[in-house]
């Protein structure tokens, strides 16, 4: 599979699943159609457009790329129709799966494209961290709660840090690139969803 | 009227329109007075300094017309007395006003500027749409609210995307650019103002 | 003292305290450790990079001086372990003092910096607060309270504005720059604690 094929797939992954994951939050909160297109948006593009400012990489990748902003504009409309029509329950845990998606498509592809822009390991692990949880980090302060990747005390930045790192471990190994990328996402999807399923938990910090 | 004159009358209208937003919301929270001149212009300035980094746009209009924050500052520090002399309620309806003048003025003059830039049809409207909502957003969160465009269920965001479409629409006609902002600027206060009079709602997403 | 290595030291300084400051809130909020670093983080480069963002300043000065970036995680790793083993008490009040030698070292570097890239006197002083009090608004919006700086009715922002202005006034004096940063930051901590200290209020704005 060719390299920017895989980077432009995975970008789409990551920006559907933060989508929805924003979609189902913002209605969960009964907000308007027009807000939960809103919070769709910024959950979906909040942490990549951070990443390209920090970097100044213009066009963004939503300008770049319009047809994904047209895309989340009808999906917005469209999904909350589909879910009542379907009886799906809007739960918390409904939100879990795309969020793990989302964590491990834009980890894994936004350190990438800080190495490209040559970046140091150490920023570039920073700037995929910042794709994965600026958008909801964004999506949990618009909506007036503390956000989830701050005090769930679950790992999840922690699991796009380590990802980030094997992005950067496996670009000094002889792989292609294609498959560096897509097994740090995989990864890190996979330990997101195992991490959620098992209740492993980070030291919570608790006076005496 | 010259075009570049109107762009300056009408992004000091809604400076002056969401400073005033800013100003009424920060002290209906009681915020000391410095409290008060910051929201005031954070809300006047956030919208539009999004919109210039994102476009990559420099220097910001509030670094190019240094007056405007000069004004501020003496507004914010004026007004809480006046309001007080003149014994004016600080009601939630007396910031809809300048909320809404803020939101016409900015729209129509952030789609030009960003049509002048040489930004696609729907990033202009985008460009907008952010100048004309970030301010209230901003201003909302750091009261720590759940921002009112996202959940007053009432059309705001999308009056800006509407309004905004409307200026890329005239643009494509003969008349003169500063005739499309001004009749895309006054129809979406009008729009804005008749919304809230008669309580015009969007649909609000429930579940079964 | 040679001029650059005491604007790194004020950064550094500025950058310690507001992680510090930081890493209190967030453990006072029973955050987990990934949260409490994150949140250390945010608190420490927020202003900076804002101000750089504004400035369009490449790179940015925790990619220059990555060293900072490995310490914070170091030390915000290390520090809740600390604060245990020593059975320091993290009330509201052990914030403050981080916070006031933050708001100093900042206010005075940012401005200076501001000034050295040709921004006018304003803008050199509003980047000055920028750089002192954005951090300290992000990491109390991120725990979900009303900022601080705001609303606590005891000069903050304030003081950054007026050592801004000194710093300013300084540089059209013939005293080094060196000296005139110094003087300002000491004279702004000294304010600030004097303020925290003795309870200077500043007005609140009050209904009738």
């Amino acid at each position: 599979m060719n390299l920017s094929t895989l980077l432009i797939a995975l970008e789409a992954i990551g920006v559907l699943a933060f989508a929805l994951s924003g979609i189902i939050e913002a209605a969960r909160k009964h907000f308007d159609l027009v807000g939960v297109v809103m919070i769709g948006f910024i959950t979906a593009f909040g942490g990549g457009t951070l990443r390209d400012v920090l970097l100044d990489r213009r066009p963004f990748f939503w300008v770049e790329q319009e047809f994904w902003v047209w895309a989340l504009i009808g999906i917005g409309f469209a999904l909350p129709f589909f879910f009542k029509a379907q009886h799906i329950e809007l739960t918390e845990k409904a939100m879990l799966i795309p969020d793990a998606v989302g964590l491990g498509a834009f980890a894994a592809g936004g350190t990438h494209i800080a190495l490209q822009m040559d970046a140091s390991p150490l920023i570039a692990v920073l700037m995929g961290v910042i794709t994965a949880v600026v958008g909801g980090i964004l999506r949990d302060v618009l909506v007036n709660e503390v956000p989830r990747a701050f005090h769930d005390h679950q790992p999840y930045a922690v699991i796009a840090f380590a990802g980030g790192w094997l992005v950067v471990l496996l670009s000094y190994v002889g792989t292609p690139e294609s498959v560096d990328v897509l097994v740090a996402a995989v990864l890190m999807i996979v330990l997101r969803l195992l991490a959620v399923k098992f209740g492993w938990e980070l030291k919570r910090w608790r006076f005496l």
